[in-house]
Parts: structure tokens; C-alpha cells; sequence
């Protein structure tokens, strides 16, 4: 079964991750935001590609979530003493990334070039695409403000209450991104916040229209548990933009995109008659087990789908 | 007395901290050369400006002579992982001023504007200049190939013989640059390389005219002793380029330009007879006390020349 897997950032890279190690490579394509992508330091650094990266090739840091293991930070130490910004902290093996992709960048290689080379030297055998080689920066909007998303994100701390998000218009798939969604059996939405992380992809033309007419089961995981978001603003977010902050909210927020729904066994009983299939899963992913675990339950979840 | 130095990297940097250890900082210019700086994984890098900024700041490397003491590798064997070039070693601490200075001319800053935030920051009281704020790279010649100055000079190990150091066209100093020399009542040529540390700074217009004009008296110090380089290439290019190399040769090749000079007590007597007036001195400066040293004893020299 061929398998896309649209992901943000952390919730994002270990589902991929699961998918990555029960599945052969040549079946799994990661398709990940670049809506967080932002020019800082003359470096072009994408947040997410990085996550998912660094957690396929087994170097994330598990504490964080984000960053390489083993982490220092004796160069954006010594920027904030030359006056230089450090409120996004670069480790310095971190840097290394940025500072690759940006070369590679400049030298006219596609977003999605350099991206195959940094998984090829990472050893990362799954495709992982960028939704598009155009840049597609989110914004956020609160109240009479509009924010860059790191601004508001990072810099802000998710602080500022959201009023809309802001995508951009205009964005265009790459031909790889394509070709997987032409060529999937499923489509995962990976527990990735749906306002900043999926909806960007979706916002890629023609990405949703692929969606709605290809025959692929869709199955979107949901990133809330409990009510609260396992990592980052998605439940804040919810509140902010008049949604109960619930599992079922989120099935309901992406409706006819998806064919399936996964929630957490903390919410057990929370999504009854919705539309589309659901299945009550422990979608916690703390260690390595656990991710393989959930991957392989929704895999088999699509299974029983796809056999229908 | 105002004194402009006229700097290259290792040895020009510790002219000018020995300079900037006896006179009052407002008397004190240093212009340095950059006709090294190149773009390098997306980063303009200066080397001699930098090399300069850490000697004056204390915060030199004493083994290597240029990057930063107590430097790190973190980043940059990171990089190499990643397939990106290594073969110009970037320590995590230099990479600091390379991203704020990228940082800072990709907004619009001149290398000028750029070099004293960083000075101030660094806790640099004397002015340091670069020689012009427009790119002015050094190409060395050799046979029938052109490399770029740090291609030659560092990836090659400056091995490639040099037929001809290629200096570009329509260079201009900036203002501060020109107000220091209208302004300097003595001009200190460093030890450092003739051809490609203080020839790109002669071909900086009107740079070669205003020594030639004003009225300041121009002392250079030798960069040769005992018929060697200090350090780096100057005596192999000056067997290349078919000039004796020798401390009297370095006077005889700045010719007019220089109303006195200075070399080293190993080459005693081996510059009678010259049309300039020569004092000969312990040039060595391993340590500290050696660079004061040494100022002193050119500051004195060029009070007796200016007395006269």
C-alpha cells in the first residue's frame, strides 16, 4: 500500500516515523509544511522539514522535540553577543542544516532537491517532499496585527490570541508531490496542527482539489487528547477561533477531506455519529514503541477501510 | 599623532594592537584589507577584518593566528556530514560574526556600518575600516588559471605558483577612509603580505594618490626576515614573481611610496644604501609585550623622521 503522510512538525515526525519503519521506503512519501519556512540570519530555515528529518534518521532531540540530539549552542550564543537576534535558538549542528540548504539554495537547487540530498546524507530512506518549492509563508493575524508565523510563534510564544490564519495565494505543488498523491492507496494526515500545518498543505494547489477527486482513503489523526494539544497552540488555537477544542471539532474541521478519523482513547466516546469511520486508538507517542505501535494500528484501521 | 595602519590579517593585526595599545584609540585608524572576503555556504567572511577585530578584542587565536581563542567545530564537521564543503574551517564562534555581519549587509548596511557595530561590540576603541565598502576581490594568477583568493589561498594551501596577483578595477574608499589618510599624520604599512594584503589597498581609489599627495610621512614594516615569511606566502611569491626575497626588496618594491622602513635585526645591514631612511629592529611579536614593543619603537622611529 502506498502511503502519503501529510506532517507539520513534532506530532507530524513521529507519526512519519511509525509509518517509516513498518512500511518498505519505496511506499512512503512524507509530505511536509513549509508554511513555517522563514528567512532569519540570511539562512532560509524550514522548521518542520527539519523535524521530520532529524526524527527519520533517528538524531532527533527527544527533550525538545525539535532540534538534533546532543545539541550545543556556542554560535547563537555568541550572536546574541554581537547584538545579533537570538530568540530563535540555532544549535550549532542545527546551523549546519540551514547553513547546507541555504548554499544549495542560493546555487538555484529546488527546495525539494536539497531536501532529497540532506535525507540521502542523513540516511533517510522514505521520500520526504516539501509541499512546494515556492516559498508559502503563513501569517497570523491577531486582532489589527499581522504577525510572520515565527514572529508570533517563537518570538511571541503563541501568545497573541489568533484572529485568522493568512495563506498565502498562489502556491503551486512541486511535480513529486504530485505524482504521490496521483499514486497513494491512503493519504494519513499526520496529529499536526490543522490551521498551521495541514491546512497549508491543503492550500497548495492543487493539492485539495487531488484530495476530493483521487479515490485514496484519507484518515486524519487528531492532534487533540483530552482536550488539550498534546505539544503547541492547536487547542489554544481552537478557543481563539470560536471551535470547542475537542477531537470531535477537529474531525468535524476537516469533514469531506477526510474518510477516516482517529482520536485518542482519552476521548473515548467523544465521536460517535460523524460521518466518517473512526477508530479509538492510545495515539500518545512518547517512545520509538509507541509510534511504531500507532502506525501499525492505523495502518491496519486502513486496511479494513480500503477493504470495505 | 594620528596614525592610519595599514593592515592584512596575522601580522598586520598585531602591528595594529601594538599600535592600539600605546596611542589614544580617537588617534588610531587601521584600514584592512578586503580584497580576501568572499562568499563562502551563503556568508560573507572577511578574513582580515576579522583577524584584526580578534586581536584588538583579545580574543585572537594564539596558535593559529586568525579565528577566535577557545574556537570549536561543531558546525562545521556537521556540514561536512552533510556533504557541504569543510575545506574553509569555520569554528562555531567565528561563524557568529559571519551570520550577525550577512545578517546585517543583507539589510542594507554597509561593510563600514557593519564593522563598527561589531567593533562596539567586541569592545574595540580604535576604528577599524575596511578599505572599501564595495566587493573588491583578489584573484591570483597562476599560469593559465584565475582562482578566487581564498580557492588559492586556502583550498589550494597557497601551492599554485603565482604569475600575477589580479587586483579588480574601479575600487573606491570610503569616506571614513579617505578623511583618515587627509587626516593621519603618519601612515604605518604593517608586516604584512605586499601583493595581496596591502597592493588591494594602494588599488582602492584615490588611496595610491592621497599617499602620494598628503604630506604624511609612510613607514612600512617589513613582513620578511631572514629571507622568510613570518607567516603565509610572501617570500614564495616573491621568488615567483622574480624578486629577491628579501627585506630590501620589500622596501625597493614599495619604492616612492614609503619614506621609511623597518626590518628585522636578522637581516642587519641589509638594507643600507636605500633612498629611504631604515631603522632596524627586533619585528618578531609573539607576544603581547612584543607588539607594544615593537609600536614603540616605530611610533619613536617616525617622531625622529617627522622631527627632521
Amino acid at each position: 500500500m502506498k502511503v502519503v503522510v501529510l506532517a507539520g512538525g513534532v506530532g507530524g515526525a513521529k507519526l512519519a516515523d511509525g509509518i517509516a519503519r513498518i512500511l518498505p521506503p519505496e511506499d512512503v512519501t512524507i509530505i511536509v509544511n513549509t508554511g513555517d519556512d522563514f528567512e532569519h540570519l540570511g539562512l532560509t530555515i524550514c522548521p518542520d522539514l527539519d523535524t521530520v528529518m532529524y526524527r527519520l534518521a533517528g538524531m532527533a532531540n527527544d527533550e525538545t522535540g525539535w532540534g538534533r540530539a546532543g545539541e550545543s549552542w556556542r554560535t547563537i550564543d555568541a550572536v546574541a553577543a554581537l547584538g545579533g537576534p537570538d530568540w530563535f535558538r540555532l544549535g550549532d549542528l542545527d546551523l549546519a542544516t540551514h547553513l547546507v540548504r541555504t548554499n544549495k539554495l542560493r546555487a538555484g537547487e529546488s527546495l525539494t532537491a536539497v531536501t532529497q540530498h540532506l535525507c540521502q546524507k542523513l540516511g533517510i530512506q522514505v521520500s520526504v517532499l516539501p509541499m512546494s518549492d515556492q516559498p508559502a509563508p503563513t501569517k497570523i493575524q491577531s486582532n489589527d496585527t499581522i504577525h510572520p508565523f515565527q514572529t508570533w510563534f517563537v518570538q511571541e510564544k503563541w501568545q497573541p490570541p489568533v484572529t485568522k490564519v493568512v495563506l498565502p495565494e498562489d502556491v503551486r505543488a512541486t511535480r513529486s508531490v504530485i505524482r504521490a498523491f496521483e499514486t497513494a492507496d491512503l493519504v494519513l494526515i499526520a496529529p499536526s496542527n490543522p490551521f498551521v500545518s495541514i491546512d497549508p498543505i491543503f492550500n497548495v494547489y492543487p493539492i485539495a482539489a487531488l484530495l476530493e477527486d483521487l479515490p485514496q482513503a484519507v484518515i486524519a489523526v487528531s492532534p487533540i487528547v483530552g482536550g488539550q494539544a498534546v505539544k503547541g497552540p492547536a487547542a489554544k488555537m481552537m478557543q481563539e477561533l470560536d471551535l470547542p477544542h475537542t477531537s470531535r471539532a477537529v474531525a468535524e474541521y476537516y469533514g469531506e477531506r477526510i474518510d477516516g478519523f482517529v482520536y485518542d482513547v482519552q476521548d473515548a466516546g467523544s465521536c460517535d455519529n460523524l460521518e466518517v469511520e473512526t477508530r479509538c486508538l492510545d495515539t500518545m507517542m512518547v517512545t520509538e514503541a509507541d509510534r511504531v505501535r500507532l502506525a501499525q494500528e492505523v495502518m491496519q484501521f486502513a486496511e479494513e477501510m480500503l477493504s470495505n
